[in-house]
């Protein structure tokens, strides 16, 4: 499959980087192209690695991953093109953290919004997925890192996106059943939300290699 | 014990029966004294069970719990009383829900500030404690009802009145090690949050008998 990530953070290159080892197409976009991160990277990545603008990744990519920071990714996705965009799967694993108060962060959207809707209405013909952003990138791509059960949640308006996000998931790792389908793309007002939890658990236990399991 | 329980919905009667059956001496508070659910309450409850103004049950109470309707703890909580919760224990269980968008409900405080904050700022003598506020108050009182481990989390800024909590806990049927002190009343902000996903996850699997494991 040929996969654009955008976004050149440790998120990007965690997931990039897998997609590489698991025989997929990538192209890292970012701003520039020439970012020295994304280059770096694609040197190093082996032949199936390349780089570019954000144009550049999704027009080449079949499957689309943001992994910009959320306060940038409106403005990454508008610069990667609407065209570029429309009829593909668009993994949004980008949490909208504002460091502008301090730590932790708090949120830019919040509770009556979410990001992954923003993008949704923002790109009406690409089909958002929200997906991974309940977690930091080195437990995405290695559920195994944190022992046992614990889940990752989809949330999205369109059923097959969510079943191609899932079967990417499976891929990664994550057991099917450990898949959570919240319903329409308006859930990830909770897993932005949960964030809010996520960064005191991180504080209180003194590691993010952390998840939930849901218990019923 | 000496507890006063504010409020007389559902929350504020299973935590008060629980309290009862656990052999302390309760007053449930609400606005009026001829307060029927609260009168209700009593007269099945048994001898060690009461029923007051929210001043009556804020001053006979050792401790207190909010388990009023967020929108309208502060209200009351001023109702209660100032001198009525001085150097009290507070347990606030309550969340800021807000019906007024629709279902699910939002939260009428989130990201930057908490309820559980504002309580605390309103009531600087009081020693507020969040928590409970992370599940259906069926399961707050016997967490035997979801099964296998899962988790309960303390917020607040005073080191001993969260001691005294986590006994109530324990005496409620959560294990040790399943109470998490995430630090500050501040860190409810992560717990009001969470509700955010908590709510689609109670409309996505579609029961509320559920919890979450914090695995690491």
């Amino acid at each position: 499959m040929k996969v654009a990530v955008l976004g050149t953070g440790m998120v990007g290159k965690a997931i990039a980087t897998k997609l590489v080892s698991l025989g997929h197409e990538v192209t890292m976009g970012s701003r520039s192209a020439g970012n020295e991160e994304a280059s770096g990277w694609a040197s190093e990545a082996g032949d199936r690695a390349r780089h570019g603008t954000f144009a550049d990744a999704a027009g080449a990519g079949d499957i689309v991953v943001n992994c910009t920071a959320g306060a940038r990714s409106l403005d990454a996705l508008r610069a990667a093109g609407e065209p570029n965009l429309a009829g593909k799967v668009l993994i949004d694993v980008a949490n909208p953290l504002d460091f502008s108060h301090g730590m932790p962060p708090t949120l830019s959207v919040a509770n009556t919004d979410s990001l992954g809707e923003q993008i949704q209405r923002a790109f009406p013909d690409a089909k958002v997925v929200k997906a991974l952003n309940t977690m930091r990138c080195d437990v995405m791509v290695d559920p195994g890192r944190v022992p046992g059960e614990h889940d990752v949640f989809v949330c999205g308006d369109h059923e097959q996106a969510k079943r191609e996000v899932r079967e990417l998931l499976r891929s990664f790792g994550w057991a099917d059943d450990s898949v959570i389908d919240l319903g329409a793309i308006s859930s990830a007002r909770g897993t932005e939300g949960y964030l809010l939890l996520w960064l005191r658990l991180w504080e209180a236990l003194g590691t993010a290699d952390l998840n939930i399991k849901v218990v019923r």
